[in-house]
Parts: structure tokens; C-alpha cells; sequence
């Protein structure tokens, strides 16, 4: 067993497995190489372009896992909501999610009508040249599918989403609890293609107070992953203040957390039952290799009195990384340095 | 004296003191009108303009405070940076901050240089106009700008000031020293034309670790307040993990909470020797009023147990407010409804 998956099964391997989040994309030079040319979404559901984009990252780095190349609109795109990226901006909506009638228009569609043709096509391809590294399966969370939908882009503090649970509390668990069938009809393809892991990513979570991620997003989150048969890592940014609930009742196998916490502290909080994932600070990919060494080390030391650590940045690999900085932290993490 | 004044002197006034971060802008129809053809910078390098725009919100919500209509870039401009405000986008720098050199470059300009003219000018008109109703000066805290400056425009986690702070840990002491005193000499200014109260804006340093907020940030953001002669407000968003520290060792008067975590426990914290300032949560001015009304008499219930409460959003208003929320906010709080 790879040793990313014994972390998630409870063991402590010798070595600290390592993956970055964002691994497959802008800042790998055959990456942009092959994206030239080709949009956001029409790449994501280009089965043997996703598979390669996929792979690149494995091969340069030697990475403990692969991560599916996607974006957490492409289920939105498959089921038929009109969602582009556009470049510098992010995902961008024709028709925003802002009234009882648009919750019910959207929520109309059934998350099991959705067409994972391409994607399940894609993670077959992966699957089959990965060998024995593991291929971690990959969705957004309801709050942050929710903070763009509503929205109809992105925003600084995803004031329109958080508006609607206290205005509307009604339409907003309607609109959440349909986030979460879809993600989780993502994930199932992902899983029954031949992903052996899923990471559920609610990057904007931070937005939210302690109390709204409890009543308002919690139990959607939950019941994305709940019953999956797969380990799972559970992601956020800025959740800090309700780290513990991001285990979602000990549904998830590892809570990911970010930089801005020193991993023991989030160890203490999150207990003895969970695996951690993290908490790289990203910023600190672009200083000198002898000052991020000396963070990794850190971290790496901080994660042993986890149930287990999957070494990973606090947040996606920023696009102006160097990726031998990405090489070199691995090359640390397996002790080739 | 003023209610206002009174809360950050450590008396206890009847009504709770209510005044709004953004006031002054764009969710008012008659700034809108105002600002027609007179671009950003501009109209804060205007005396009489920007005395009546800081009027307005007084006039119209009857709020127990104004504040000095301005931007966190206006001392940079006035020391001879070059910088402009894109619509839509925020702060651009035309030369971004990022190396040794340019950390010299910058800080080779004498912050008391700074002509502060239009701005006395302004801040003199306003309060010949304000009467009994106090005036808040105004100037970001160091990293605040900083997260503009190295980046050279907005940018979501601030990744090259906190490179800098890791990778070269003089310059950034010598950038953040001098912003320091830049800030510091913005307020003076302010200060000495009649403000009787001011506020630091660290609105980004929620993007740093506590141990990198306490080593390369809290110094600097005391020195530029540390003796100033004024009661003074201290904010932050996201700050959570180290809102003691934004007390800056009991400098500050007051410490502005956001709106994640509950007032009640943000004042756990602060301890009973400072005030708070917050925490409506800008996401519920979208909200029905009977919505908002509980949120906000829960927030003032919440801020009893403080050593005094100043009534405000947990961060500044947004544009598409509809600003009679914020006037029934007001009444709410002078128990007018």
C-alpha cells in the first residue's frame, strides 16, 4: 500500500507523504505548453488531455499521490449550468443563484442525470499509468460552490451566499443540499473509474463565522463524503476557529488546514482520531531554498504527534512557483536531502 | 462629550455609539453624484470634497461618528509614490516594492516630507461643520499597505510581503518601519487639523500566521500609534487568532472585530481593559430588516459585557447596500426603534 493511503488507513509510514494541492497546473512549464490554445473547462473534459495534465506532476516531482486535474464547476458544467472560466478572474456564471425561483430552477436538474462520460474516461487513463501511486478524486464543498453560484463569480468575503442562509434560510438548504448531491455524484465517478482517494476542497469556508459553518454547512459537507468507501481529506482556508468541525463528525479521514496555525496547534484541536494535512505557508515557496527547508523541517517535525500527516501546502501551489522548489520539498520529505 | 468619546475614554454611555467603516461612499446616491467625473485620489486630495462626502453619512444616518473620508494609499501618494485606485480593481502601484533595492529606494524618502496641506485643509472644513459629533482620522497599518506595495496591486493572500518578511527579514523591517511612520505621520496631520480620535486599518492582516503577525507586524503597527495623543482604534479582519495582540500591548483604545467570531468571546479575549469595536456581519445588510434587527440586537446584548461597545460592521460597507439599513441601524441603536 502507497504510503499515502496507509496514513489515511491509520498506520505511520517511515516517510512523510507528500503532495501539493494545485500540483498539475500553472506552474509546471508543460503545463502552460500544453494548455496553450485550449480554455479552462475544454481541458478539464478532454479525457487524454486531463489524464497527461494529471500525470505531469507525478513524473517531475515524484509525488506520493496525483491529484484528478478538474475545477469544482466542471459537475455545474456537466449538469448543465452555463459556467466559464474566465482567465485572471476565475469561474463566472450567465445566470447567478440569487432568488427562491433560481434555487428552485437549478435544484430542478437531478444530480444523477449528470454525464461524467469524459471525466470517468480521464480517470481510467490516469489510473492506468500511475501504477501504485494513488489518485486522490476531487470536488468542491457546497459553501464554496455556493459562494460563486450565488454570486455569479468570484467575491472578496461571498457576501450573497452568506446573506441567503440568514434571509432565506429555506432556499439556501435547498440550493446546499443540491451542491451536495452533485458533488458527491462527482466523487462517485471519480471513485468508480479508480480514484482511491476523494478531497472534498471548501476553500472559502473562512468566510464564515463558527456558528454559520455549523447550522449552515456542516451537514451538507457531511453528507457529500458520508458513505463515499473511499478515505477522504476534508480542505478549508481560514478554519481555524472550527477546525474540529471540519471532521465532519469523523466522517473524514484527514482535515487539511492551512498556514496560518502551527500544525501542533491544529493537532490539538483537530485530536487523536483524524490524520492532518498541510500546513506548508505557500509564501514562503518563493524565498530562498535554505529558508523554505527550514520551514518544511518544521513542519514536518510539528506533524508527529498527529494520527498521521500528509505533507501538502496550506493552499494551492501559487502560479509563479518555481516548480524545482515543489522537487526539492519532496526530495526532503522522502529524505533524499 | 460625545458618546463615542466617552466609550473609548472607559465610561459607559446609555445608548450604544453606532458609526459604519465605508460610510462615506459608494453605497450613498449622493456620493455617487458627487464623485461623477473626479477620479478616486483625486477627490481625496480635494478639501471641500472630501469634507462633504465625510459629511454625508452624518447627515443622513445621524451615526455618532464621521470618519475622514480617504484611501490607505492617500500618505504614499503625498510622499511622492506613484500610485493610482482602479475602478473595480483597488491600489495599483506603478514600481511594486520587492527587492533590497527598491526597499531602499522608498524608504529613502523622509516621511515627514509628506505634504499633508489638502488634507488639513479638509479635515478643518469638516470639522467646523461636524459640531459635537467626533471625527475618526484614518491610515492603514503597515502590512496593510505593504500587501500592496510588494505585491504592486490587490492580491488574495498577500504571498510576496509575507515572502519578504521569511526571505529578507531586514528589508522587510525597514519597509514596515518606514510605512510605520508614514501612517504615523498621515494621522498626525489629521490629527493636529481637529480629528479627535483615529483609526488603524489592518485589513488584510488576517492573512498572516500569529507568530508571523507577532515577530514582523505588531511592533510597527504600535509605533505608528504609540503616544499619538488620541484615543484609537485598532482593526483588523480575520484577526481572530491573534486579537489580543491587536491591542498592541494596550496602546489601543479600542480592538475592531469581525464578524466570525461571537462579540462576547471576542471580548473574552480582549480582556476587561479594552474596548471593542463590531461586529454586524456585512453579509445580513442584504437581509430583510427583521433579519438584520435580531442580528444587530444580539450583537449590542453580545457587547454589554465589554469594557465599552462601539456599534459597527465587522468590515466596511459595501457598495450595493441599500443605505437605509444602515440608517435603521442607528435608530435601532439610539433606541429610536
Amino acid at each position: 500500500m502507497s504510503d499515502l493511503l496507509r496514513v489515511l488507513a491509520g498506520e505511520t509510514p517511515e516517510r512523510t507523504p507528500v503532495w501539493f494541492m494545485r500540483q498539475a497546473g500553472r506552474s509546471l512549464p508543460e503545463y502552460r505548453e500544453l494548455r496553450v490554445g485550449t480554455r479552462m473547462l475544454d481541458a478539464c473534459l478532454t479525457p487524454d488531455l486531463a489524464a497527461e495534465i494529471t500525470l505531469q506532476p507525478v513524473r517531475r516531482h515524484r509525488v506520493d499521490a496525483a491529484v484528478f486535474f478538474s475545477d469544482i464547476v466542471i459537475p455545474l458544467r456537466l449538469a448543465g449550468v452555463e459556467v466559464e472560466i474566465e482567465p485572471g478572474r476565475g469561474p463566472v456564471f450567465a445566470h447567478p443563484v440569487r432568488t427562491a425561483s433560481d434555487v428552485d430552477r437549478i435544484t430542478a436538474i437531478d444530480p444523477a442525470d449528470l454525464d461524467g462520460t469524459a471525466i470517468a474516461e480521464a480517470v481510467r487513463l490516469t489510473v492506468a499509468e500511475l501504477g501504485d501511486t494513488p489518485l486522490i478524486g476531487f470536488a468542491g464543498a457546497p459553501f464554496t460552490l455556493a459562494a460563486y453560484l450565488v454570486e455569479g463569480g468570484p467575491s472578496k468575503e461571498h457576501l450573497r451566499a452568506r446573506a441567503m442562509m440568514h434571509a432565506d434560510p429555506e432556499s439556501w438548504a435547498k440550493l446546499a443540499g443540491w451542491l451536495s448531491r452533485v458533488s458527491r455524484r462527482f466523487l462517485e465517478i471519480q471513485r468508480d473509474a479508480g480514484a482511491s482517494v476523494v478531497q472534498l476542497f471548501d476553500s472559502w469556508a473562512g468566510s464564515l463565522s463558527a456558528a454559520d459553518y455549523r447550522t449552515h454547512i456542516a451537514p451538507h459537507s457531511k453528507a457529500a463524503l458520508d458513505g463515499i468507501g473511499l478515505p477522504s481529506i476534508h480542505f478549508g482556508v481560514g478554519t481555524g476557529p472550527f477546525l474540529a468541525d471540519m471532521k465532519l463528525d469523523g466522517i473524514a479521514s484527514a482535515v487539511g488546514v492551512d498556514w496560518r496555525m502551527p500544525l501542533d496547534e491544529a493537532i490539538r484541536i483537530v485530536g487523536p482520531d483524524t490524520a492532518v494535512q498541510g500546513n506548508i505557508d505557500p509564501a514562503l515557496l518563493q524565498a530562498p531554498w535554505p529558508v523554505l527547508e527550514a520551514h518544511v523541517r518544521d513542519v514536518i517535525a510539528r506533524g508527529r504527534g498527529a494520527k498521521g500527516h500528509i505533507l501538502n501546502l496550506g493552499h494551492g501551489v501559487p502560479p509563479e512557483t518555481d516548480p524545482d522548489q515543489l522537487t526539492r520539498i519532496v526530495e526532503l520529505a522522502h529524505g533524499e536531502r
